[in-house]
């Protein structure tokens, strides 16, 4: 496809949409046609994403939600809204004729009655769960150029996913007893005016929550279930997660250790990882002895990992990192359009250069 | 014991050593009689330590290392020093007929071949090993009066021997597939001019190092496989344990992951913790439900620790958090003091007030 | 006096309530009888301040406010309350026969005209205003022990006071032109539930406010009108103050410039500092060529100063440094009540050791 | 010119050359051809960049300094090298037929006397600095695209002229009196391995350096009574400038106090500056009211200022931010190569868009 796409933003205050902007904004092949905001309506762009002054005009505003207008003006549009919220919109934009990428997690599982246990309210509309195709580029690329409603993935799942995903695929791990000990910057938890955010409790803090009982976790163990390789058909994934608050505005470095079913030396296990990303633009192994820092990855679409196995063979170790507002949300949300209007998926995503 | 004990500190420009005399300086029964430091002797304490301006006589200088004048002057000398540098210091001071208590990892593991391993030198007393007490009150109170040498617990091993003790202790986990997945503020470093330590290289970052390969790791194997039930006799624990960097000053917050040997429910576990440390005056195990942060233990000699038990019940997970200068180093060093000198344990460490 | 002080604390969920209470829990003459919150009464304190697990009982519970309870259990009570509150209670209190030291801005200024208008709020009771004791020892230190009632110095104006006196007091200059650059860490604004103070918009960034046009630039001006030399009566203060917002916990540092009425070199400058705060336990004036960091008085009730004069010598530069929390708020308070209780001054406030 | 320029960076392994390289490989018009380091040479640039990592080749290796390659696969070098060194490879690059863009302070003074006040140390080629451009657009953009050598102006020194430019250079202030109190990340530092920038130094920490002594100051000077208005001309400015480390990464706030001849309102002052900044891509004023923060302008080109006069109308308070490593070193070095070779100024730097 050529020509330029336009692009709606809806729910555009949240901290996912102001990082989707950044992208959006030096996509050579996008025109930004309407932001909406509920509380923020007619207010200019720039008052509240100041750090865009100079580069979006002073008079573009955000826009009221008005499926009539965005169906006319835009292409595609991106959801940053709460859950609940977001698929009852998801489900006019696309009668309305639009394509959707959602960024809540209202399309990610796909029962309805777990997503009414995690996230307390029925699905406001179950019928639309089948058709949504999760957008991880890694695992289901073929599916996202035909799809209408891309879930994209949340931003602790990509990490642990893409993490196991090697060793369950062929089967040197069954799924059973992979612990995910995950820690997130603060900007996961997007703008909430909640005491805990306050710098005065999480600056030189440090703490576990949603200990075993987080929401991703259902969203993992659905996928990781469908990645089993085919001689473990039937059997299911069942992670334990711990995530964490870390100090920091953006980033998860996700440490997993992974049950291996025989006893691997680290080297083959490296290898395995190695071969599987070998063709992913946005996904590096690194080689045995190195791991991966947040800082390499802030800001990027790029996640890295680096590999260990303990001395009995039997468990490896993979500490992965990438940016919960990047590749965790908004840049990957840029790769799903970039394949679903048939782009170069890694365009204004980085990617070599010279 | 009555009257007054005259305390030496050796290597007084360390982190530790800071830490240490801000809780000697409001401790009722000390006298600072000699800190020495080699780089620094003959300087004014307060140029080095500022934070003790208006504390400490500005005209108190550094010492050089003179073990004759130690001997007159005090009663006990803490080493504030490198390993290695501390054990070879240590023999002369005990010789002097001092009583001493190492910061140092030198007198932690009782097998010269383990040390020499993790540690890349010849133990230089290789004989002291056996007669130094590992200086852990809650394990070990009772061996620790009775001392001329304190080896003083790793800040890691603290946090994951107590993490652990309870359930080994009764037999209900064996040892086998522990997973100590640890964080830890800058300070664990010490004082060390070593880029990663950088403001620019450790701010905004995070990472995990050491991954299953830590110093601290032997030094918690051998303390738990002590711990283990008179069951598990001729057991050996070995865990996989993986530090991680923080961006934060001070304190260390471990996630334990304990396999149960048959379900539990989490109240069985947290009575269990709770029944284990109901006399300790310094750890406190929450009510289910409730996990601790950093914030509540730096500056205190506190450990307090949450408990979850996955689904299944088959592994307990314990998150527990020290400060890696207090009771990680320093203000359990003070503690060691209290009770190799007949003093009430908890004097000048924070105990109930009014 | 002899025997123990017993103390109230009105408003004990507040930082400043809890930073009290950590130096009143290790005052030795203080006995913690009431602590007050009006949405915690009947919860345990240790709940919401968990730092003080294991120093305070756990069946140590927050109050109600009632007056005719404190005036039978308490010898002085600390306000920790926002302003105007503050007011309505101090005068119910000191009816009820107590001592009042009250945290809040309402008794700091002596007129009711300033006061609302830079309040925005009709003084609750402005009779009182004459009888507060501005309770800055460095300057005021004989009144405070006869004192009813106590104003508690804003944290700024402490800073900025006790960086200008010296040259005010003594003529070298006039009060006219005087810049106070000032930055305060986050804990200033309490534990107030605004975006701005959100870990989010804190970290990793930095900010002016109030520029020019601050609460505590009248405070500032009140007092070092009155500091002004005999010679100057009649003339008034006015300072510039810009404040900002730095991304710590604790600490303000100041830079202050002021004109000097004719060219003085560094020495004599540094010279009246330092005589003009000889005998005061808690500031300390740095010798030429030092300059002091908010690290060193993180924690403590200690004010220190650096000078440099430019190279014409007709302008000082101080910057001081001091907690924000403890000498700009809850440990000035511990000093003040030390003084109205006829104790020694530095009393549990750190002093000259060993 | 049309084309592609290929860039040469001398120093590949510093900050500044790290963020030089982050901004060159989006802009549509560069192809980065060497990348020199003196102690990384023969080893590949992700491995020192690894944000770079996807980006960048892996194969892409760090050069040694070698005048006639560079002369060979260059139209333009940036040197990214410490003080003195930077003078005198940029006379061999000249000499070899190459523009040079120098990051370091080597050619911002104009003159050999005070370099070797300020610099320590004799000035390699003071036949050069006459001939060098000083880099600030704002001011001297007619000059630029004639230099050879252009000398990218310091990060302190292009926040505090653009904040006083507007007024010496209409004279309403004279360029007496002023005091610019100036804030900086520790970036602003490089990559020193100085105890100073440890984490354990800085993080939750505060500090003035340099007080009214820093390097910058006569840069300043020199530039702003270049700027004064013609009736002025003889006169010289003379700044007090007092810089202090902020505990963050990136970017600059500057504080600056400017006297001025008569009263003005504060909306004549901020009209002024918004007029004399009316065609700047880079440089936004701010209506009244309004004041910048750090966060606005991190990471990019843009330089934001907030008005405010004392109430006597006598005294100018220009708050202005930018970002030290981007606008304030090489995000500037980009603006200055696009007029340097006729491209659009703005090219690759952010600019209007949709």
């Amino acid at each position: 496809m050529s020509g330029i796409i336009r692009v709606g933003v809806i729910g555009g205050m949240a901290y996912t949409a102001r990082e989707l902007l950044r992208w959006l904004l030096v996509h050579p092949r996008v025109k930004i046609t309407v932001v909406t905001s509920d509380s923020s309506a007619g207010k200019p762009l720039v008052g509240a994403h100041r750090v865009f002054s100079g580069q979006i005009r002073k008079d573009f505003l955000f826009s009221s939600f008005n499926p009539a207008v965005l169906a006319k003006s835009c292409d595609v549009v991106f959801l940053c809204l709460p859950h609940a919220e977001s698929a009852k919109r998801a489900a006019v934009l696309l009668n309305a004729g639009l394509k959707v990428i959602d960024l809540s997690a209202d399309f990610r599982l796909n029962s309805p009655a777990v997503y009414e246990k995690w996230y307390a309210n029925k699905h406001p509309c179950p019928e639309l769960l089948k058709e949504a195709v999760y957008g991880l580029p890694e695992l289901f690329r073929k599916d996202i150029p035909k799809a209408r409603l891309i879930a994209n993935p949340g931003c602790y799942a990509t990490t642990a996913i893409l993490s196991a995903a090697p060793l369950l695929s062929n089967g040197w791990a069954d799924g059973q007893g992979i612990i995910v000990d995950a820690k997130s910057g603060v900007s996961g938890a997007g703008r909430k005016l909640d005491a805990r955010y306050l710098f005065g409790q999480t600056h030189e803090n440090f703490l576990a929550y949603g200990v075993a009982q987080h929401r991703h976790m259902p969203e993992i163990d659905q996928i990781l279930t469908r990645v089993l390789g085919k001689k473990q058909a039937g059997k299911k994934v069942e992670i334990t997660f711990v995530p964490h608050l870390l100090p920091v505005h953006r980033g998860i470095l996700a440490t997993s250790y992974l049950p291996l079913k025989r006893a691997y030396d680290a080297g083959q296990i490296q290898a395995r990882y190695a071969t599987f990303y070998a063709n992913e633009p946005f996904v590096e192994v690194l080689p045995l002895g190195q791991f991966p820092e947040l800082a390499e990855v802030q800001g990027t679409n790029f996640v890295r990992m680096g590999i260990k196995v303990t001395k009995n063979g039997r468990l490896a170790i993979v500490v992965a990192v990438l940016d919960n507002l990047a590749k965790g949300a908004s840049s990957q949300a840029v790769q799903n359009m970039n394949l679903l209007f048939g782009l170069e998926e890694t365009l204004a995503l980085g990617g070599q250069a010279n």
